[in-house]
């Protein structure tokens, strides 16, 4: 797409916030390619994002708000005042409507909550209750229920006269009740069409139906849904009540949400999602946060090369190869932190499979370390003509990357026991072991050497 | 869990196994509580795995694949022959089955083509034509079209007949074709039961409905389905002919994928998911590719310093901080390469917004860099009572990481314009520019100051 077409986009948006036509903003937002839209607004001013929100018809605006990445979402929505959000979240289905609130601040949060309906809010507490990576947080609360001696025939009826408000449902079950209130079992809709006129759904229903806890995690609705071929599980609460239901699609968003956090918190990017149209002492500070914990990791890896300076300046040349036993080390052990976090992930390993892991990790770490030693060593042998140093950097690396692989592999499992984060900590912590380690054994090598190595 | 309840799980799969008691091991397996039977097989040694699938009913073996991680599928598969390979996919929904048949090598899955049955085979073949992400790859086949003259009454009366056949289907809609077979409209299932036997469907249907090109990328899906409130969307080809239904089920999971992808070539495991169960020459092997390619641009980083052996021998308290001028500053630089590459998959950036990002990002980097200089260059300064090392180094670290965050922030964007890989080579490409950029600025900075170091 030729680049002019582009900034026209942007261009006549400003133009029509500029005149505050709703209409024409409208049908103009309708006509940007699909996939276009996050970016042009993007490129708009915070002032202008304010005032296309406020110009466009509160369906459309609220259609808007739904189809941007939740990110961009939450940041427009900070803009506007408590009762134009509390307007345009009552437009959304009660998932994206409780996850966006999560996301929102505390305070804005409540203050939208308070400018709601009586109805919307009690709703939007009941969601809140429940954290974002639960069923009862993932769950839509949009479903159909009918006691179990209605008919088919009543169920089709009442379907025929709310057409109109289950429109928007994304049924795939009708839920079955018990007097008390108890969830006995489920009838898949097109089971209506079976000509069964008369017959009440407790002879038709699947009874003993497969639920999900409101708190079971993520990672146990996903093992759920790879056992049962269903697109959606009833969430019951403990007095086994159905509160809504978990489809498949949410778990799926959220593991790709879930992927996606793990990426930016392993590359430094934690407290939350960071946009470029945030403001800059926000982002600063929030790199900054992350930074300052690696600055005091490394302090404490470069004190061991502090502690050899004497070696160090006796034999200069080990200074050329600090860094790259640092990097490469590090490189090695980030490959088997790759690889447990993702059999974490599969449910291929748990935090007790430590030693495990580690057999199997030691074994590629020997032949790495033994390979990339000794390319490294020849090297360094070659470069001074001295086979002692190539000994010194190529004898260092080699059991340093068999103790990188190790740590790296083992040290997800351990977090996870602590019930910590692997994806932010196992980066720096890994680093710090792998530098102090390597360091310490090329410079204590290279001092137990120092006669012959002096020589070159 | 008590860890020896575990132990005796794999155990007793073990004991079943030897035995080769299909019934017993299929009713076992259904006991193994959901989420742990990809560890207890995990656990298994690969006989064992190929012998549990051998063993088990093919509907049940077929399920068992299907409830795996795909990883750890597509390994069980390659153990077995291409006949019983062909056999288990056959049981299996389309969309898996093209998933893990693309996964196989070329060889076997050529043999399991030639294995299956000749209307399977077409199948296959026909799914295979399209990449794993793109429309044609994620659809399903299984969908429903009838042409537009049928009435209500006649889908009912088919829906009845075959209803055993359509049990698996995960349909919402009903297709409507003209009788040239291009796609015509869109029915929901609801809106049979609306009472309107008799009336065709292309009065009822809904006309010019959403459709995705089979060659739509996963961006483009993501993007059509953040518009529209479908659950799934037709899939056709050159002839506007239905070809297959992408659900946004299918769309979601790709995401969940492609971040989980991302997040392991960004740590160095490439050329495929590495489950710890492969052969170790396969494991070594694909990790020291990777690292090769590291050893050689550090050896460009580290030549700066090899350049510089006079100047740092001369004042060996710099060599203290050259691994955290390093590490700092792939640090600042990697927080914003995970920034772009977020944006660039919300779709908040193009390849074409480097300079608008370079702005944003020099920004926070001046700060930061401000500070972590600033810090940096006091403990040196401190350290060895001299101001100018603190000088030389806290500067060094300041440009440094303005020149982190600014190559960090575009390399994705460049990659991403080259068609090459954002998440495999923006790391590596990053810390070679900011070592050698940040090692050569010390070095000199010290080099252009050496009367004034020489005096600590």
């Amino acid at each position: 797409m030729p680049e002019e077409l582009e900034v026209d986009h942007t261009e006549r948006l400003r133009a029509l916030i500029a005149s505050a036509e709703g209409k024409a903003l409208d049908s103009y937002l309708e006509s940007v390619p699909v996939g276009e839209v996050p970016r042009s607004i993007e490129l708009l001013e915070e002032e202008e994002r304010r005032r296309l929100v406020e110009s466009l018809p509160i369906g459309t605006a609220a259609r808007l708000i739904d189809q941007l990445p939740e990110a961009q979402a939450v940041e427009m929505l900070r803009l506007l005042d408590a009762a134009l959000v509390a307007r345009l979240l009552a437009e959304l289905p009660s998932a994206e409507k409780a996850d966006l609130l999560g996301d929102l601040g505390k305070k804005q949060a409540q203050a939208v909550i308070s400018a709601m309906e009586p109805e919307e809010a009690a709703e939007a507490r009941a969601l809140g209750k429940y954290p974002d990576d639960v069923a009862g947080g993932l769950m839509i609360t949009e479903f159909l229920t009918f006691p179990e001696s209605s008919t088919v025939g009543d169920v089709v009826q009442e379907l025929r006269r709310k057409a109109e408000q289950y429109a928007t449902y994304d049924v795939q079950y009708i839920y079955v009740t018990s007097p008390d209130h108890r969830l006995v079992g489920v009838l898949r809709f097109r089971e209506l069409l079976l000509d069964l006129e008369s017959r009440p759904l407790r002879e038709l229903m699947l009874k003993d139906p497969v639920t999900a806890p409101a708190m079971a995690t993520r990672d146990e609705l996903r093992a759920l849904f790879d056992r049962y071929p269903y697109f959606g599980v009833p969430v019951v609460d403990d007095s086994q009540a159905i509160v809504g239901v978990v489809r498949r699609v949410d778990v799926e968003e959220a593991m790709a949400e879930a992927a996606e956090g793990d990426f930016l918190r392993s590359r430094g990017i934690v407290g939350g999602e960071e946009l470029r149209s945030m403001p800059v002492p926000v982002r600063s500070r929030r790199r900054l946060a992350w930074l300052s914990i690696n600055i005091v990791l490394n302090l404490i890896a470069a004190s061991i090369i502090a502690a050899f300076q004497e070696t160090l300046a006796a034999v200069i040349a080990l200074a050329v190869f600090l860094p790259m036993l640092s990097d490469m080390s590090g490189a090695s052990g980030n490959q088997a932190v790759a690889v447990s976090m993702r059999e974490l992930a599969m449910g291929l390993i748990q935090p007790r499979d430590a030693y495990r892991v580690w057999v199997r990790e030691i074994a590629v770490g020997a032949i790495n370390g033994i390979v990339l030693g000794a390319l490294v060593g020849c090297l360094a042998w070659f470069w001074k003509g001295n086979p002692y140093l190539g000994l010194v950097v190529g004898g260092a690396l080699c059991i340093n990357v068999m103790v990188a692989v190790s740590a790296g592999g083992t040290i997800p499992l351990l977090l996870k026991r602590l019930h910590a984060d692997p994806a932010v900590a196992s980066g720096p912590i890994l680093t710090t072991i792998t530098d102090m380690c390597g360091f310490f054994m090329a410079l204590s090598f290279a001092a137990a050497l120092m006669p012959l190595l002096k020589s070159s």
